[in-house]
């Protein structure tokens, strides 16, 4: 892999790349079509880390969709797919972690422990064998890219991170490689987390600045639906995650919903 | 620098590395030579690094020599020397980590509460700045090089990490920036840890196997001097730094000691 991105480099080639765990969706690709519209070299991971799992039956469960992902890949004009092993990645005696610190430590951080350890482990592992100019991240999962912007930053990595926004179906849900396991009813359901999102964001733009307010109006569209179980709910700066009481500088409402036996998060800043 | 480095690459140059927090000796520069002639851009940083000093008044008082590193390098055909400010490498906001498991729990790690991940964030952070192709280190810290060939290995780094034997006085004593606290007295003191390696060397050469008698005879060679105290004495693999009681593979004796106000290591292998 990294001989691959040297020689591209060497050629005053632009490295673009996007770490995925596969199971690829319509998300993916705009993260993989915006790469490949601003590098000449275009990289895609697919590596399940089974470090960034907090809970077994989460990584056995997880779609796993190997030749449809490689041929989405192909027809994206991806240059190479990268799939190390957990054997490669994670061999005898292995022990070194990157870890952050209070930005790892509330929202999906605070109900899975370990999970960004694993995250900025692999996702640094990865970077340092893909070698980037630039990387694309999906919005979707926020905490993740506010940690590896920070991350990058902190170790002095020259890879630029590119967030990019979330895809949603038609209805408001948003892309995850989770959501196939919902059932039609879960579906419906699921709605819930997009309209919790857009009632905070109307109050927000009506000019209500109270974070506890918004978070209340919020979590009434998941109370609404008996299936739907609140994990969290937060209202915290777009930067550095901080909690925030007051909506006095750019920020974000994100939260994680379990509707049946499916974890799913959602997002969308307040403005 | 990270701009040199990335120059120097696409023209197909070799850069070798020697990271060091200045207060420079004969033992750094046969780093830098050795560097120098295996490769054909030679950095060093001086970064006397605060993340990586368990006591305040080791930070305060370590020695700088400033003036007298850049005369030495610019002799030895350094071509650029990386001195980042503390505020460069740590800004505000600062949260990432790197740690190591069990390597870094004995010896030195045991001692000195965060020491390790100070080291190995920062050379993480200098190896991303310098991008080398080569870092050379002194086997002089021994754990220090044991961890830093894991932590490569580990992240995927493509960096050649090369160990250089330790470079001594005349009677044997290590060099080490902090040998100008000692007194002359304690200077002659200080040959006690050399006796010891010496005389576990010597009964490992004379087929003795069981670590311990090994360990009592240097243990005697630091106790015969009154104002030296033990702070460890160890027989590591000298791979992994698994303890060993029996030399059943390549072994090293490491040990700390401290002589007056002065904290003194070594280690030499035992064949």
């Amino acid at each position: 892999m990294r001989a691959y991105s040297e020689n591209a480099r060497r050629e005053g080639k632009r490295v673009g790349f996007v770490p995925t765990m596969g199971a690829l969706h319509a998300g993916h690709m705009s993260l993989v079509d915006y790469a490949r519209s601003a590098c000449d070299a275009l990289v895609v991971s697919i590596f399940v880390n089974p470090l960034q799992f907090d809970r077994a039956d989460d990584l056995d469960g997880y779609p796993r969709t190997w030749q449809a992902d490689l041929d989405m890949c192909a027809a994206h004009g991806v240059d190479v797919v990268y799939y190390p092993t957990a054997d490669l990645m994670y061999p005898q005696g292995f022990q070194t972690k990157v870890s952050l610190g209070p930005m790892t430590q509330g929202l999906c951080g605070a109900h899975r422990p370990g999970h960004f350890d694993g995250v900025t482990t692999v996702v640094l592992k990865l970077f340092n064998a893909v070698q980037p100019h630039l990387a694309a991240f999906g919005e979707k999962d926020y905490q993740q890219l506010a940690v590896i912007k920070r991350m990058v930053r902190d170790l002095d990595l020259g890879v630029e991170v590119m967030g990019r926004p979330t895809v949603r179906e038609k209805d408001g849900l948003a892309l995850s490689s989770r959501n196939v396991r919902l059932s039609p009813q879960e579906r419906e359901e699921a709605l819930c987390l997009w309209r919790g999102l857009n009632q905070a964001r109307e109050m927000a733009r009506g000019g209500k600045k109270k974070a506890s307010r918004l978070k209340i109006a919020a979590e009434a569209e998941i109370k609404a639906v008996a299936s739907a179980r609140l994990e969290y709910l937060e209202i915290v700066a777009a930067d550095d995650l901080t909690p925030l009481e007051v909506l006095d500088r750019p920020a974000r409402m994100a939260m994680a919903v379990w509707v049946g036996g499916t974890r799913l998060i959602d997002n969308a800043p307040l403005d």
